[in-house]
Formats: structure tokens, sequence, C-alpha cells
């Protein structure tokens, strides 16, 4: 398969030049993957803030948390159609489809997450991402509340905006660097 | 000096049963600044979050860099400016006071960074952050150019648009959790 | 397949009853396409008007034009992303997918046209069709001249103008009647 | 009375060469408004095209519907004003004053139709006509639910969405062509 | 004449018991214009204000200026046009209709001043005082530059700011009270 | 200390050369202030519309009236925040920490006033002012029916308009003249 223009607007790392703990990295992406990410190159222009990413990231999407890691990558969708970021959309409009195994669903979640039929629990959360990425001045304690009320934990609440806030920053870290994703995802999970 | 109606709006930590790489920091905060700042105490209802947010904070904001350490403040304070975030705007406010030592700096980094006499450089970084955060998709090809032709290498590129970034995720942590300054803050530097 | 759980959000004339044109369309598309598109569905509950939408439709979508049919249907998609009609989106990206045999291409004029490496003709058509979609009153002058400064004839603006302009009227159709599409778009030409 | 400067900025079609049918439809124009509507002439580059807009006008405005024609020139005018559209709002507004007798209604239409005293059946109308021309995606279940309570059969409710989308076509083809109006129009039921 | 539902949404002061000096103000209005401007009798309730709007008033839009009376006409009716203030727009777009004999002149300036065939000094000042009323951050060295190349001054500069900040004010003073105009304005100068 | 770069964009008129009564106005300020605010020297290019500008200023901000100067003070501040108004921001954000005696409030205001713990009449006049400034056509029966219900009378509604609409002024002359304010402010009531 051809490879996109580019990864990055920016220089990116000698991957043979990494640390081993980042190179251990990729390893495991591919092994797992079959590729690496390219929001990874990009980042590996800077190492230290790379593991930074990596550690916020894993902890963020793959930990222990009171949403399914569907629901992550539901936010992470919606909260990157709002900024239109393509490298988001992508890599985590694959996720969805995956993690769901609905391609509609993924669809959704790309173009306006508003005609998905969803139970009261997941649209509260989507809307509250739209609403903290789009104007977070009005974010106040009815939102909270209208989380709780529909069975959200306080520590839920905490996972759900920091999930929004997360895609906030790489939706901008895409933008700054012009990253292109990697061309793998497009197929996958149709 | 009484203390502010609350840290965040949802539950905090006790920060007696940290694990004791978090009460080292909290210690080493209450040496250096005098308290714990807000944001960790709100940050440690989930303790690897707080840890992982450190990290990557200390690295962007006091790690290696071709940006002073002056410049990432202010661009913390145009982007908190941008999102109206009272937290972000109060703590990194105090930043740019501290470090510049012209408190008027601060307040035009607050309430309107464009009446800032400021070199080319420091402009274009600042415009950069503005356009990133308020309208991230008119960022392309032509920004990139004018932060290099004002002498940005490739990776202070990087670490002004993680600077961006990461305020953007944080400013919303900020709202999602209604989270309140230190009062400390306020009086310092002025 | 199951179907969606609806076509319009108001009842849908009864195929049986249309009349003998309407008919033959409706067996046509099935002919062509396998199915009945669901606008056409929604639209049969006022048969003149459905009629008028054809005629428009057909001569704006596959009538004779200085602009390729995958032009329109490039326009079609990016003006239906920055109203983000759901609708529209997946059987507009469908066409792209497959007149250009390029599901990438598809997924870019979904998620942001400015990804696309794009030929100056194509760019400044898409640009124009987004100014035109979000912000009318931009348009002047200097637009059609830059139109034309990339070939574009008198003849191929007005018709990528009512592209434009038919669009916003069939978002909004899809909108105030919360018209969903045929769910046998999402798999075709991947 | 001088022409206007420009009916279009492309050229216009001989009137001499028109088909047959559409001297017709020119011929009665003058017969009853003394005047050919420079929108036509303006179309008459693409005669096919001309003659679909004919259709869909005609019906949509002059057809049988539960709205009343006043009405319908009514939302004509809100939409306009929305998209700031000189040409619609000239010709509109001339309109709803005709209809009405009223000019100051048509006043209020062009310049806020929030300041009319109308009863909630025409008020519910505009609110729909504006939300659906700026905000579409803000349109769902309640909007259609509202309208039903103040008298909409379905029927009416799919002709105000037409109306509303109708003119958020014309009015992109207006500014994409830079359409201006007859100037006849102005001095029309003061 | 039927008079309007209402003046404004607060009560009016009584003019007989209007101190003098404001009491000569109606009858000099009456005897120029045949009735008292609605928005005198609605800031009456408060008359110190009353006296200080109409020096404020009588200065900006009578005394001596660089710019003509119709120019300042016509940037009252463009601010209140941004703002969609009816009032306004019914009082100021007859002064333009008036001044300019020109009732076409008063409809763009209402609907769409972009249309109008205005030498460059009138649409500098034109687009200056859009600006200024819809994003004051943009105004900047270079607008004010591009408007003294056209051949303003700087006393000419500073009314054309006073006069739309001045239309900024009254605009909302017409929506906080809900000012409604005398109904005279709308047969005279068409 | 050392004074600001300009205090306006246009030539500001000789103090020695002012009528009487401004020399008075001026010898006032020094006396109670210590020194001239910028915006009177700035205003003083058109001595006429300075006397205007002092009396309609005076009235509304030291005049009688149901607001308190306080919340005349926190209305001023709220309004040149939504409009980003340095001068505004510094010279009335002082006037609120010294009225109040809470720096905090001050910093709140110029922020976001949405963090303030206020009651409700306050929270009510600034939410007025933020709708009042920055959506002006949202404004209707129902904002004022909320302020009547926490206690404003009609002249207190009218002096709350009043107060937003002039600082809408205020900022916009601001803005229009690049007036800076006098370094004098920031050090005061910390």
């Amino acid at each position: 398969m051809p490879q996109p223009d580019h990864v990055s607007a920016l220089p990116i790392g000698d991957p043979a030049r990494l640390d081993d703990d980042l190179k251990a990295v990729y390893a495991k992406c591919v092994e797992k993957l079959g590729f690496v990410p390219n929001v990874l190159q990009a980042y590996s222009l800077r190492p230290q803030k790379l593991r930074n990413f990596i550690a916020m990231y894993n902890e963020l999407m793959l930990g222990p948390s009171g949403l399914s890691k569907l629901e992550r990558e539901m936010v992470a969708v919606v909260v990157s159609a709002a900024n239109r970021c393509y490298y988001c959309l992508v890599a985590h409009g694959q996720a969805v489809r995956k993690l769901s195994g609905d391609p509609e669903l993924g669809e959704m979640m790309v173009m306006n997450y508003r005609v998905a039929k969803l139970d009261r629990r997941q649209r509260a959360m989507l809307d509250f991402a739209w609403t903290l990425t789009t104007t977070p001045h009005e974010i106040g304690d009815a939102h909270r509340a209208g989380l709780r009320e529909v069975g959200l934990a306080a520590e839920d609440i905490f996972d759900l905006a920091e999930t929004v806030a997360f895609f906030n920053l790489s939706n901008r870290m895409a933008y700054g660097l012009d990253m292109m994703p990697n061309r793998d995802y497009h197929r996958l999970d149709r």
C-alpha cells in the first residue's frame, strides 16, 4: 500500500536511534497493529514528550475506568468531530467500529453523533463532550448533576472530562504539526 | 487567609493516603510555593492520572526547550484567556508576572495580548497560540513557515504546539471539574 | 439487513399509490442501486415536490456540465460536512468513493477537505463551497475571479454555485424531516 | 427608471434565443409584474436549470399548501434576513408588503422578525425557519412537536421545511452570482 | 394612524411633568418631525440621562464634522444592521433615504451595505463600522491607516469611531428596553 | 514611573489650550486620582464630545441609582471582558477592587464572572450584561421579568441597560482609537 505524503510537517525521530523503551513501544505496535501509529512517529522528535504522551494515553484509554473502552473511543471521536481533526477521526473512528462491531456507529460519531440511538447515559456523556469542547464556559453544576443522574460516579465524571480534555490536546497537536494518519485504518472493521 | 469555597466540584483524594511519590510532590510544592496547587489536589482523585499529568507538565513547562520559561507561561495565559479559564489565568498570570518582573505584561496576557509591545517572535508565537486554540482548522503551512521565519526551529514549533495543546487540556479539566485556584496567587508579584 | 429506525420523522407516501412516473423512478432506483433512496421516500409525502426535486437533482448531478460528476459529488460532501448533515454525508460520501475509486478521498471530504492533496482547480472549488455555505456574505468578485483563474468558465461557476446552493437545501430538508439514509451505503466502495 | 448596474456577475442568456416555454414565462412576468425578475435572467445562462428552478419555485410558493402564501413569503424573508441576502429581501419583502397590506410587517420581517406581534403559529414557524437556517443541527423532535402543537399537519411541516431549505438555496445563488434585484420592487406597496 | 403597542417595556415619563428644557425638546420635535421620537419618551423615565443622551446625540449627528450628515446616518444604519436593531434601522434608515434622496441606498444600508456602489472612502468607513461593531478586537493600526489613505483626518476617524460606538450604545438601549419606533418613519421618503 | 507608549493612536488636545471647564475637570482628576485618565486625554481631540462623554459618564457611574456604585463597576468590567477591552478592564477592574475591598472579586469579573459566588440579584444583572453585550437579539421580556423577580425596579433595569450600553460604546472608542490606560491603575488596591 502506498504510504501517505507525510507523517508530520516537522521532522521525525530516526527509529533506529530511539531509546530502548521507545523501541519496545514501536515493536509492540507493529506486533499488535501491524504498524506504528503516525502520532508516535511525529512525537518522536521529542522523545521525553513521547514517553509522557504514551503514559497518559495508555492510562486514559486502556486503564481501569467506569467508562468502557468503547465509550472512551466514542468520546474521542465526538471531540475530534467538533474540532474536525482528520487524524483522530480516522484513527479513533476505526476504534469505535472495532470495539462496537457496528460500522454505522463509527460513522455517526464522525458525522453527527446526535443521530445515533443511544441510551441516556451515553447521550449525556457525548453532549457533555461536545459542550466542554466547543463552549467550555457553559459547563456548570447542572451538567455534572445530569451526569450523576444517569449513573456516573465522581471518578467517571473525572475520566470523562479528562478524555474530552485529552483529545482537545491531541487534536491540536495533529493540527499544529499537520499529522496524517496511517492509511491502514481506512479499510479496517468496515 | 480564608480558603476558597472548594478545590473541585468532585471529591479530592486524602493527602494522608497518597502514595509516597505523590506525597513527595506535595511536600516539594509546600516547600517551594507555600501551598499545594489545587489542580494537583483535584487530580488526586485519580492518582495514576495525577502522576501522568505532573510528568507531562514538568517536562513541558520546566524541561529543556528553545522556548524560554516565560514564553511558555505567556502561551499558557493566552490560551487560557481565549478559553476564559479562571484557574489557569490566575495561576499562570502570576507566573508571567514573576518570570518577567512586569505585572503589566501579566495583565496584558490575561486581558488582550494584542496590546502588548512584543518582538516579532513572541507576537507570532501568541498569534499561533490564539488561532490553534480558537480555530485550529485555520492552521496551515503558512503559519509554520511564519514561525520559522522569526527563528523557531522544528523542535520549538513542536514545543509551542504542545504548550497550546496542553492548556487546551488543562482549561477543560478546570471547567469540567470546576477547579478553583489557591487564593495565594492573587497577591504575588504585583 | 435490518432497516433503519425511520426514513423520516414525517409519514411517507405509500409506494403502491404513487403516480406511474414516480413508480418508474422507484423501479429504476431498485434496478440500479438495489434500493430506493430514503430521500425520495421522505419527499413522497408531497408528490409534486418530489417530482421537482428529482428533476433539479438529476440535471444538477447527472446532466452536462464543465464540472465532472466526481467534482460535483465532492462539492456535495464538503457542503454537507460544513452543515454536519448525516444523510448527505453517508449518501454522497459513498458516491465520492465510487466515482474516485479512492476511499480515502471520500473520508477526507467528510472529515476535513483541507487535508486532501488536490490540484488548484479542485481546491478553489471546495474553498468556494465552504465559504458560500458558512459565510455567504464574504463571497465577492475576488472569489469568482479566483475560479476563472483556475479555469472555470462562467457556466462552470454557475454550476458550482448551484451545487453548493442545492446541498444547502437538501441538508436542511434532511434536518427538517430528520431523514435517515439507507444503511446500504455504508459498506459500498470501501 | 435607470436599470441596475448588473443583473448577475455572470453573462445572462439572450432573451431572443430562449426556448418558447421560457419566452412564455418571461412574457407572463411582464404581463403580471411589468418586468422579468432578474433571478430568471441570471438563471437563463443555464436554460434547463432555469426550467427546474421555476417549477420548484412555483409549486413551493404558489401551489396548494396548508401555509398561506403570506406565511410562505414571511418565511422567505426571515431566511433571507438571517443570510443578509439583498436580492431576496428586496423581492420577497415586497411580496410580504403586498400580500399583507402591511408595510410595517414587511420591514419587521427584513429587520428583526422577533419584534412583530404574531400569533403563536406564525411565531413558531419563523423561529423554526431561523434555527433551521442558522444552526440546523439544533433542530430536533422537540421543534417538530412544537409545530404540531400550534396546528401544523405533517404536510405543513414539510412545506415549511422546504420553504426554508429553498431560500437557503436561492440566497446562495444570489451571493454566488452577485444577483441584483430589479429596482422596481422598492417603491411597490409602501 | 394607530400607535404602536408600546414605546418601551418600561414605564415612560409623563410629558406634562418634564422639566422645561425637556418640554422644549419635545415641542421642537413635534414642530420639525410631527412627533416625539419614541427613544426620547423611553429615556424620559430618567430625565437627567435623557438630557445627556440628547446632548451627545445632537453633537454627534448634527454637529460640525468632516463626515457628512448622510455619512453619519449610513454608519448608524450599518451598525444597527449588524446588531439587527429594529428601532434604529427604522429611524435611521429613513434618515438615509431623506438625506440621500435615494430610497434604494437606504435599503442597501439596512439589508447588506456590501452591495452598494460606493466610493472608496465610504466603503472604507462602512467596513470599519462593521468590524468595530462585530469583532472590535480585530481593529488595528492597519484599519486606521486605511482610513487615512482614503482621506480621513484624525478628527474624522474620531468622529467615525464615536458614531459606531454610539449606535452600539443605542442599539443596546433599544434591545434592553424593547423600544419600538414611531410608525411615522415607515412611509417617509420612499 | 515610565509612561505608556501612547495615550491614543490619534493626536490628543494640548491641555494648556483646553477651555476652563475642561481644565477644571483635569485638575480635579489630578487632585483625586493623581493623574488624568487617558480616556479624557484621548477624547480631548474633540472637546465638545469630551464634555458630553463626561456628563454621561458621571451621571451613569456616580449619580443616584438603585444600583450601587460597585454593581455598576462590576457591570462595566463584565461588558469589557466580553469585548476583551484592555483599557476598560484595567481601569474598571481597579474600581471593583477598590469599592469591594476584594481583589479576587476584581479578578473574577475580568477573567470569568461565572466563578464568583454572588447573590441572585447580582448574578442576574451580570448575566443580563453578558447577553445584552454579546447576543442582544436574545434579550426579551423573560430577561426583564427575571430582573424584576430579583428586586430590580423599572428605573434599575433602565440604569443596568444603560451601563451595559455605555461600556459597549466606550470599549469601541478604546479599540477605535487604540487607547492605552494609565499605568497607575495596575498596582492600586491589590
